[in-house]
């Protein structure tokens, strides 16, 4: 018998790789965080001793959700500014609160609430932008969440740094220290979009991404607006503008990327840039539909994400790749686009590709971090079963995710969150709610 | 002190009419299965000596949701036949099957599990058109489900009838015995859509409804393509042949209602036909998005419904509600289309008025009866809460609902169901799973 830390007994486990197999009965072995072996349950039980046995008979085990794009401590102001569209939800809603009220103490409550919500929706990974993202790493390693964390780059000041110069030194410090070689904490640089970022701080930043081989990820494309405004101000749509800077390559994520022709579909294609398609927040927002079928056809990695919690309202990944499944079937013309498997792929697999963390987390595969998630199919809204994957997909509802582990640390167990105090994240989101609720009040009053 | 039966004290109560009102630390009382006042809660304790008392501090009161639009008993094939086109979908996925499997028994029991998964998400009225109404009629009266009993009516013969003339005599039958004054259970004509119907039979049909004084539903304008085969076989679109055979008034309901003319939505809107809305259907069968704004615009009455779970693949009105929500917004290019309140009066007003029954259900109302929603807010995806309408459409999950009355039955208490034993209707369930799933594997091999 040979040791291991963890042994999960599922009644169905999804590897994702290889592409839409559905194992009956399988176990996954876990050891030192890392996962080292996925066999048939009588086989474990007979090759494994493990220090805990964890069965779940009704449950498919599958590799944790990815989350591409996120600002987890706007979860701080979730629903204060609904029913807006992009500019006026930025100009009017999101910008005078975050000028009021973001500081550290505040991007740490917030990114401590959503990385709880991330956790109980079976999230093991999440791709951040936003102020004091040193914080967010902090974070992020307090709770023992993996993390990929984008350091806003701005011109105007902010709490955080007085301006895109200040961004560029602090963005560069994060990706040298102390988070170099973190198993858990990478980062990259996050430019907010064209219309908030110079040619000369995108020169600048390219520069610096080549020198310490660092991704880029940006909002583009989002609304047809945003476009518009571009090409007024600079004659050239977003895209065009970030390809003669020298920006579109293998280390661009272009989030959103909602609005965009052939030959811009293409030369995503061409150059290796990753789309974080984010559904929900697009409806939202009124900002449109993203062509997720052209992309596949293209072989355009495409992950998901949930955005923030102002504009999703919530932050669950599974929810995400339900309804980018369905859209994908109405924007295309097409029942059969984007099957429910390869909404799977893009909510674990291609997300860890679009962060380029696919050699070590996104599937159920020896030798990659334990990043699970394990899911209860015995609730009556995903009975009967005749297609786990499409019960998955279709069906399911985060609050049936039952255990969820990150680089083999149990953080959910049997829907209950191990590590973190419920209780006391609760009252520190009331006591923000007072505060920037109150002063709205008295404003208005 | 006045006695009532129950006496539910909340956090927030949400009366829907006056629309868009949120009453804080509000009551309501309830005496023989009514709602009897609608109070302050401290006054509520003076006045009230209740049977029950239900204290729920961090959760929304609201009225029932109305299912507008289901196939209850295709529950036990949810998931069976994905990712495919409407017409596929039907032709070599549905039918098949429900010639195979459909009987009394079948629909019983998928019945019951399709009220069950409503009942645990908010839902306290569905209206339903399937084979063997009475069946589901006396299912909805065995579980003390709110329900309007669709009698199909369709010229193939099916397990239930020989035929259209069987399906309106038995229709008839229905509406006059037993369920003619139940409290719970009223009746309504579904002929299938102009595809499988007659032009003899629209017209026997007619002049039986207006004898009985009873509403119809169709599916009208699903999909492109059927209006395309219409315009082909006849010469016109479904919505003209209906209109000249004289059905376009205000007893009819037309499900799905996609695609559309501006002068068809006028005319609905002069004839008083009213719309079921079933957004995640519409978008997994790839048919299109309806014009919801435009429908609102236009005074036309829009419900929600989920339609059957092998189209969708649950039955929940909470997550139509936001997807309803989410895309009138992009539908209409605007991100104001749709607010969150207008959206929850879709779900229970707009849905009660759809089937003739805004007199007794859909608002909290005293004099109506108590068909009420409780739903906790205090789960980490809900807070912090600066809007509690905004978070009921766009953050909350089926399972956040804690209670459920029924013409003041609670049914739901706790996230429970207190009526129904769930190990035998899963059991049940796994039955059918067995083998309807069984027969398709010998066939496939």
């Amino acid at each position: 018998m040979q040791h291991c830390d963890t042994l999960i007994l599922a009644g169905w486990c999804v590897p994702v790789e290889p592409h839409d197999l559905v194992l009956t009965d399988h176990a996954v072995a876990i050891n030192d965080g890392k996962i080292i072996d996925i066999l048939p349950s009588p086989d474990a039980r007979q090759r494994y001793a493990p220090g805990v046995l964890v069965q779940r008979p009704d449950h498919i085990l599958l590799p944790g959700f990815v989350n591409a794009h996120t600002h987890a401590a706007m979860s701080l102001l979730r629903g204060i500014a609904d029913d807006m569209p992009l500019e006026r939800w930025l100009s009017e809603g999101v910008w005078p609160l975050e000028n009021r009220w973001v500081s550290a103490e505040m991007v740490r409550d917030g990114t401590r609430l959503a990385i709880a919500e991330m956790l109980l929706s079976g999230c093991t990974c999440f791709s951040d932008q936003y102020f004091f993202p040193e914080i967010v790493a902090e974070t992020a390693v307090d709770l023992h969440m993996r993390a990929m964390v984008g350091t806003p780059v701005i011109e105007s000041p902010s709490a955080w740094a007085d301006g895109a110069a200040e961004c560029l030194s602090k963005a560069a410090d994060l990706v040298h220290d102390p988070y170099a070689d973190h198993p858990l904490v990478s980062s990259c640089f996050a430019p907010h979009s064209t219309a908030t970022v110079s040619d000369q701080t995108f020169t600048d930043l390219r520069v610096l991404a080549d020198q310490l081989d660092t991704r880029i990820q940006i909002h583009l494309h989002e609304s047809a607006q945003e476009i518009e405004n571009e090409q007024n101000s600079n004659g050239k749509r977003p895209i065009e503008r970030l390809r003669d800077l020298g920006l579109v390559n293998a280390s661009l994520m272009a989030v959103h990327a909602v609005h965009v022709t052939d030959n811009e579909i293409a030369l995503f294609a061409d150059a290796g840039v990753v789309i974080a398609h984010c559904p929900r927040s697009n409806l939202k927002l009124a900002d449109g539909i993203a062509p997720i079928a052209a992309y596949g056809k293209a072989g355009v990695t495409v992950a998901l994400g949930t955005d923030s919690a102002a504009s999703n309202n919530v932050m669950d990944v599974l929810g995400e790749m339900r309804t980018a499944a369905l859209l994908a079937k109405v924007e295309a013309h097409d029942a059969t686009a984007l099957p429910a498997a390869q909404a799977l792929r893009m909510a674990t697999l291609e997300g860890a590709k679009s962060l380029g963390l696919a050699d070590s987390i996104g599937s159920i595969e020896a030798g990659k971090w334990a990043d699970l998630a394990c899911i209860d199919l015995r609730h009556i809204n995903s009975q009967p079963v005749y297609d786990p994957i499409s019960q998955l997909v279709y069906t399911v509802q985060p609050q049936q995710v039952s255990d969820v582990w990150v680089a083999g640390k149990h953080q959910v167990d049997n829907g209950t969150l191990s590590h973190i105090d419920v209780a006391e994240l609760l009252q520190r989101t009331s006591e923000w709610q007072y505060r920037i609720a109150g002063e709205q009040e008295r404003k208005s009053a």
